[in-house]
């Protein structure tokens, strides 16, 4: 019933953190890595690797930079149970300076995000971190916007010019349907020949889940989810949900409920996510969340037909 | 892009009913009555025409009986623009001698949800309504328990012995990954000749949207929604989502924008339905929302491992 080659991946601390800066107390990360490491998930990702001039410390929190000594503070103590450590580094936003021999870091994986057009960097970063010990993905973002030769000379080029494990779908958007994913995954799989295909998905149009178990029955094996789906706008693919999809018995959903109640569900207080009128119209739309975002913040967040004139007015011709 | 053949059915009225005993203001049923019409949708279907003898009307409101001069009340003066009206009965738990014949009624479709096993009463209810001169659907429910030959049977009976327009899949449990989905389609498929399939999902693990979209896929062509997934428990399939999908130009969102927020939205201050961490495990589970409706009401409703605990319990062998 399971496919023991998938790789799940918690990012909740890593996505989660573009809702509130990456402020999280060192408990909070703490508990959820626990929780990630007793569940018998594959990899935890704590936060980007980003670089601090490009991003204000003061501004920042922790977890935007994940520090040698921050993350120690962590998981010093915690049995990681096979849990794996991996830490974000944006292409354009990240150095590879900032990057230690594996060897002296407790980061086991570090995963780029890109875009298209800034796959050079990504390549750059992604041969930095393997170079120096670490296993590595590219993650590929704001797909739905993407299709034409550019992602092909990108795929071509990830796959010839780095040894990452995976190169992800991220539907930043929350935009695609299933025959999108569909498309993206088999897309992928035809330039791909030595790397496995990864999906990370938003929940705009409450389909992050399900296009993730489409993505599985395509074939990809490293997939994301947050828990209880914790993520800027409408979220992501709620943890819990994709480990009761997976039935691989390494897996222990009690962690993951005690966590949520204990560390996730107090923060509903602070943040605002899920499934709202303005992030679904961004995604129907396929836009950047950005805008429902701020909408949201407003006092008039109810007020969903002006949102909706206002996104969906037509650009000058 | 669409398909014409598809119908949508707003059961916002009706399976909303199921979270507050069907008590809406006439206000608020003619306001979303006057929205759905406004917006193209097929049909709007505003409550149950059950029996008062099983269901008493000193508890449950109008909405659970559906007289005809209450509804006329909320149709009266509104331009139904197409949109056809319907009322649904369970075979269980109404009677043939409470639908009027289609000449003297404003209403137009009469659905009746079942069980497999209670597909004769269903089948005596659907004819009622077909000779009567209404159109009419059998809505199977809780499919996620079935499967097994009384299924089929129910389904060549349903094919040979009546006139309904639809047989619909009905995932009361929101226990369906897609592949289920494809699976019942194909087999409804396979003994309904001269009918068409429909499909009604609810939300218990965020995949009504997406389980409905993979019915649309497979070709079931009556597709239920609720507006802002309005429902028992998770909720249902929101309208909105669905309407953004079909790309249907006669559809029109702005009306349905404008009801969420001025209707629905304010019925959250006293009914709680959404995703929730009990309602996803009962979806896992496989069983109805019954007991994780209760455990909401409770004081420690973020208790999620101990109502794991209590639902995942082994029966007695």
């Amino acid at each position: 019933m399971f496919r023991p080659e998938i790789k799940v991946v918690d990012c909740t601390i890593r996505d989660g953190g573009l809702t509130n800066d990456s402020h999280f107390t060192a408990e909070t990360v703490q508990a959820v890595y626990r929780a990630v490491c007793a569940a018998g998930v594959d990899y935890v990702e704590l936060g980007y690797r980003n670089s601090k001039e490009m991003f204000s410390p003061a501004e920042f929190g922790p977890w935007r930079f994940c520090d040698e000594d921050d993350l120690r503070k962590v998981v010093d103590g915690v049995d990681p149970a096979g849990t794996k450590l991996a830490v974000m580094q944006d292409a354009h936003k990240a150095v590879a300076e900032d990057v230690l021999p594996c060897d002296e870091s407790v980061v086991d994986m570090i995963r780029i995000a890109t875009y298209v057009k800034d796959v050079d960097k990504a390549i750059h970063l992604a041969n930095n971190a393997t170079d120096k010990g670490y296993e590595a993905t590219i993650n590929v973002m704001a797909i739905s916007q993407e299709g034409g030769p550019f992602l092909e000379e990108a795929l071509r080029q990830m796959e010839e010019e780095t040894s990452v494990s995976a190169v992800y779908v991220v539907d930043s958007f929350g935009a695609l349907y299933s025959e999108e994913i569909h498309y993206f995954i088999e897309k992928y799989q035809a330039f791909l020949k030595g790397k496995e295909v990864g999906i990370h998905c938003h929940n705009s149009q409450q389909l992050a889940f399900a296009n993730t178990i489409e993505g599985i029955i395509k074939g990809a094996n490293y997939v994301d989810g947050t828990l209880y789906g914790l993520g800027r706008g409408a979220g992501n693919c709620p943890l819990e949900l994709l480990l009761g999809f997976l039935k691989n018995p390494k897996f222990d959903i009690i962690p993951v409920l005690e966590v949520i109640e204990k560390e996730i569900i107090p923060l509903k207080k602070e943040i605002e996510w899920g499934y709202h009128i303005p992030f679904m119209l961004a995604g129907v739309l396929n836009q950047h969340p950005r805008e429902a975002m701020e909408w949201m913040d407003a006092e008039e967040k109810e007020d969903y037909v002006s949102f909706y004139n206002r996104i969906s007015e037509d650009p000058e011709q």
